[in-house]
């Protein structure tokens, strides 16, 4: 599938990287055609890099790994007609470190960042996920043993089915899975981040994560 | 030890009624001497109710359960002088239905209601704990099998290792219990309500938690 990842950050990266692993064709976007982390991505990888609208204009599925703080702007620039009809895959998180640690989460009006990037683009099929751990267990579940959850919140059953797959591939089960229902339920999901950011800092390990238990 | 619990909801009442199974003298506090909720919890379990005041003045550790919108109203009743020195068990959530659902959380300036507490409160040790999963659960966690977990945030490290045994008592292990350090990791948990609503309406379960895995 061609796929773009819009965002050069570490989360960005580490997805880009493993969707080429599992033999996608990616172009990374990011707001400068000659973005250096991009640039060094791409080298690297023998992928492609260009701008948001670049990336975004002949891919079938979207990767939004910017900042929530900022993801409308990116996909304004990556442009609607080239998100229309497309899955977006929305895996950021939206944090306010202007008051130093730890951060606040940033809640938009529509309830949530995966809400807000609907709404600005509601041709498009947005399903949160990923968001709840760190980059490198996003892409390698069994970095943390046992049955913890990664959660899908989307308006569209057949897009999260596909990014269920897509999920697959980076070796989530399906009992991993947890299907939240719409994709306001992405409301529930985004301030987990900041529950990650406390389990981070009391147990000084980033591959910690959370499951779902039940009777 | 001479607890009230200020709240006559279904978590307060089911937290009282743990409290005096496991052996403690409680007093249900309620905005009214003549609540009926709390005469009809006294008649039933022989234990006593009053004002917030009656039920704090004697107390030797507050259970705050209720909701979080109006907590710093309901321990102001109780009396600051009532609450020196003494924990306050903080196990509420601020949830905001009034644009339907899903609800909204509040969110005080402070942080966190725990937080917002403390403030309102400095002579009393605030501890946040319990409010991530059901009432059902919170008195008896072995209703769902597995190693989940409940949370304890707190700037206090003795009330936070006296709640820790009165969780203990409940039937939580010591494994169960994350320690996520000062009272203002509460911002990180109050969320996880949300995620419960979510999880319940999924699942369509109320006995339904999350845990923490780690590498």
């Amino acid at each position: 599938m061609r796929i773009a990842v819009l965002g050069t950050g570490q989360v960005g990266r580490r997805l880009a990287s493993k969707l080429v692993e599992v033999g996608h064709t990616v172009t990374m976007g990011s707001r400068t055609a000659d973005n250096a982390d991009a640039t060094a991505w791409a080298a690297e990888t023998g992928a492609a890099h260009g701008t948001f609208a670049q990336a975004a204009t002949t891919a079938e599925l979207i990767v939004n790994a910017t900042s929530g703080t900022v993801s409308v702007a990116a996909l304004t620039a990556a442009g609607a007609d080239n998100l229309a009809d497309k899955i977006i895959v929305d895996v950021s998180n939206a944090l306010d470190f202007s008051q130093g640690f730890p951060p606040k989460l940033v809640v938009p009006a529509a309830g949530s960042v995966a809400e807000e990037i609907q709404q600005a683009f509601p041709a498009a099929r947005v399903v949160k996920t990923l968001n709840t751990t760190n980059n490198q267990v996003m892409v390698d579940p069994t970095r943390i043993p046992g049955q913890h959850s990664i959660f899908l919140s989307g308006d569209d059953a057949d897009a999260k089915k596909q990014v269920a797959r897509l999920l697959n591939s980076f070796g989530w089960t399906d009992a991993q899975l947890i299907d939240l229902g719409a994709l306001n339920t992405a409301r529930s999901t985004e301030p987990v981040v900041l529950l990650w950011v406390s389990l981070f800092q009391a147990m000084g390990t980033e591959d910690v994560t959370i499951g779902v238990f039940s009777a």
